[in-house]
């Protein structure tokens, strides 16, 4: 089995606990048993950003500053920005070669991206390619495993395909990538809506715990339930979906239930039961996030080691990939 | 007047005497007083024939002793394969990002190059992009100057158009190419259509002067002339259009004339006297290939020295590039 994982994450703004729970934590964990490269890919997010691109360099640093703080370790897996290894534009072009338009044309992603951002003009080159310039992230590190929400798997499904195609015209280079399929909690906003900077509901992995708790406090609870008196459905309360991630006291969780269930306690009472796990586990987090912000040349050497290893690998794979097209060299 | 010139070609197989005469010429001409740069445009000849590119290597070979047989100086100019400098691939992403894509579906020469190479399946991600790499061939190197037939003047002005648009979103980086209108002699093949490998009418530089002469023996003249008593009519005939461009002794070209007016003179005379000239011209330009071929090794070295120049400016519009779009460095 191959134990080579590659992932990224387009640098677009500060990253909130839904990203944290859904991949980085998964991440975290692969970093100790799997060669892992994560990737801040930069190219991604200027396909969608062209228009304005002056916070691209700001959010490739937030969303380093956020890796560190939850345990991404330089030292056990590669982090590195995506336009540092020029590979990723080299294989993206090679594998264009023999992309059929209509692959992409016709990708489901496509079009639901195309109507997902109208406020953007997104019939460009670029955009219409990204899937192929996806592929080539993986591909570059011949990542056997790729670890990926359900709703991202018709991308590695056109990465796969693009592997095999490539492969029967000029000779198997390429393991076709597969799913890594990781547990991804629910996490709502605070309208009880998934978690998402376009709603604007988003408790971040960098807010401080006193803006946490601004989030949390008026957070929507089980609708039904209106007054202080009126039992309540833990089922039906995104506050407890946090809790969930958070609480791993579980006797408590059991009388917060209860509690809930028969107006023993009250929402605010819950939420502030919440909020100190909350804090238990952010406080820490924020703490290592804070003491990376003001080591700006840690960043540098973090990134710059980073690409120096992503580039060895996308190198090597590179040549094989100018032999078997047979390139003059 | 920026006067730095930036040319390609698509090794596809040995160049014809319509190469040398319609672009090869004018390019040794450039490099006495412009800084040039000429690119074996490799990913170009893979979109077409990514299906087999088992001659891929070769045809760069053949093309790089044609170049240097009709006296591209590696001194003089800076010689490469497309490949070789990774950053035409970066800047093509880069473009990518603002590029319209109707755009390049209304390219007429899209259009028509897809009809024209209906045996190949041109349907590709790549091929609807070759305009975006070619803007990006011209723009890494801020080319000043572009010597264009007028059938690629259409390529030139989307380069010119990205240039502005990229300019557009992120400051002034790229001046616009302008097409440099070389003379272009009429050049027919064997059979007096225009000389084009896939017409099978090719005179090529690498023929030996046995070869040209079996070529040229046969060749069509004034179709009105049936019997060497007929009188023809040299501004019909394809040959006279040969002598125009190897002939330059006037004297004797003035005798030819009447003499093919009169029929004082049969076509395999006038052929011969033909082949006399193009033998001059062409073998000592045989003989430099031949040498050429010969060192392997220095072959090798004029590339590889190419490669590096051409790479030094290449990343240093790059820097600007990433700069002017705000990338994390």
């Amino acid at each position: 089995m191959n134990q080579r994982v590659f992932s990224g994450m387009r640098p677009t703004g500060k990253l909130h606990l839904g990203h944290m729970a859904g991949a980085l934590i998964n991440w975290v964990k692969l970093q100790d048993d799997h060669e892992c490269y994560y990737s801040i890919v930069d190219w991604h997010a200027l396909m969608s950003d062209y228009a304005d691109s002056s916070r691209l360099r700001d959010n490739c640093r937030e969303i380093l500053l956020d890796w560190l703080a939850v345990g991404l370790d330089p030292e056990k897996c590669t982090i590195f920005v995506q336009s540092h290894v020029l590979q990723h534009a080299e294989l993206s072009l090679a594998l264009s070669m023999v992309t059929p338009l209509g692959w992409l044309e016709r990708c489901p992603t496509y079009k639901e991206q195309i109507l997902n951002l109208q406020n953007k003009d997104l019939s460009t080159y670029a955009f219409l390619g990204y899937p192929v310039l996806m592929a080539a992230d993986i591909l570059l590190y011949k990542a056997g495993q790729v670890p990926v929400g359900v709703d991202q798997s018709a991308h590695l499904e056109l990465s796969r395909e693009l592997a095999r195609r490539f492969n029967q015209f000029f000779g198997e280079v390429f393991p076709e990538p597969q799913a890594l399929l990781t547990p991804n909690p629910k996490m709502p906003g605070t309208d009880g809506r998934k978690m998402s900077k376009s709603y604007g509901n988003s408790l971040n992995i960098a807010d401080e715990p006193k803006e946490l708790w601004e989030k949390l406090r008026p957070m929507v609870t089980d609708p039904a339930r209106y007054r202080r008196s009126d039992p309540g459905d833990p089922d039906k309360c995104p506050v407890w979906d946090l809790h969930r991630f958070f609480n791993q006291d579980l006797e408590e969780r059991k009388e917060l239930e209860q509690g809930c269930r028969n107006a023993g306690i009250g929402c605010v009472d819950c939420k502030k039961k919440l909020f100190v796990h909350v804090e238990k586990m952010m406080v820490p987090i924020q703490e290592r996030r804070r003491a990376f912000a003001a080591r700006e040349e840690t960043l540098t050497d973090i990134l710059r080691h980073g690409a120096d290893r992503a580039r060895g690998t996308a190198a090597a794979t590179m040549e094989e990939v100018y032999r078997a097209i047979g390139f003059y060299r």
